[in-house]
């Protein structure tokens, strides 16, 4: 298994080296050159994705057909589309790749069955999307109550190598912002 | 055990009455006063609560000094304050009664050992978290493309009873907007 795999479950689940060996049975490692898809609308999403090299972006497009992007995902997250994974519905979201990127793919069809053999992967799951929603709920704090150009030098400070990876564009996307808005910021910084 | 809450773990795992029993016995019942509150800021939240009878809002004092309502809770739902609980971190948030409230109060000090005698119970909160992100995640989708009005048109119709139960002024906040401005939707709809 990718050790940053192993060391991301380690920090979660205590799992021995036989349990990593069957967790890893059910793990589909993929390839997707920059700009192509790992889920597109309409489609429905059907896997858990760990990003072990490269970046996505998921988004959607919006009644001005305009795309919102709704997440980032970089090296050692999780990333799907919960609402069509769970309630088995066509996907609002495509996840495409922004870099050539590799992902271990974890299909819902064998997650019950691998639950069942390994309740340590429904305890890992259920404290990742603790961790998950906890990161959505301070999202929509800081959209309650910070000014965008407070929202941007916490995004940057936060995540200081998306600004290095993504383009611009994306990330003024991400935050609901114009781009011609984070010029703005940026040049007053100067 | 409250038949609602027993109605509500069956939806997401098969579960023997025997199971149920021993669930039950994890589970304080509590009462709480209008305007009592099941936790304030400066605390560590230690506990999630299910709702058998009455509202909650959750809620935190922003820099201005004013209520930010970021959930509501009534009958049959699971609240908590995730962050202060998982992060075992002293919580910014107000959980409050809006109305005379009966809970069900399971403690995190032993919940990790409820999950271990019944993994079922990991199951069904790995399948709670799943479900309240998506919701969370809806209401960041909704904040990204709909107008103040859009919003406060698909609150009302989405939870007809808040409207009944929840002054008009924690529903604004909670929307992230002005009492006022609510007010001026209203008269326009007439």
């Amino acid at each position: 298994m990718n050790p940053n795999l192993i060391e991301y479950i380690k920090r979660y689940v205590n799992i021995s080296q036989s349990e990593i060996d069957l967790f890893n049975l059910y793990l589909k490692p993929k390839i997707f050159k920059k700009k192509e898809f790992l889920l597109k609308a309409r489609q429905t999403c059907k896997s858990r994705y760990f990003i072990t090299k490269g970046c996505v972006r998921l988004y959607y497009i919006d009644d001005k057909g305009n795309e919102q992007i709704t997440h980032f995902g970089i090296e050692n997250w999780w990333i799907t589309d919960y609402e069509s994974l769970i309630n088995k519905i066509p996907s609002k979201l495509f996840i495409q790749a922004t870099e050539n990127t590799e992902i271990l793919e974890l299909p819902q069809v064998i997650f019950e069955e691998l639950c069942f053999k390994l309740p340590k992967i429904e305890k890992l799951f259920r404290k990742i999307m603790e961790k998950t929603y906890i990161a959505s709920q301070k999202r929509l704090e800081y959209m309650f109550s910070q000014s965008g150009e407070e929202m941007f030098n916490h995004f940057i400070t936060s995540n200081p190598e998306f600004t290095q990876r993504v383009p611009q564009y994306m990330i003024a996307s991400y935050l609901g912002m114009t781009p011609e808005f984070i010029s703005k910021i940026k040049k007053n910084k100067k």
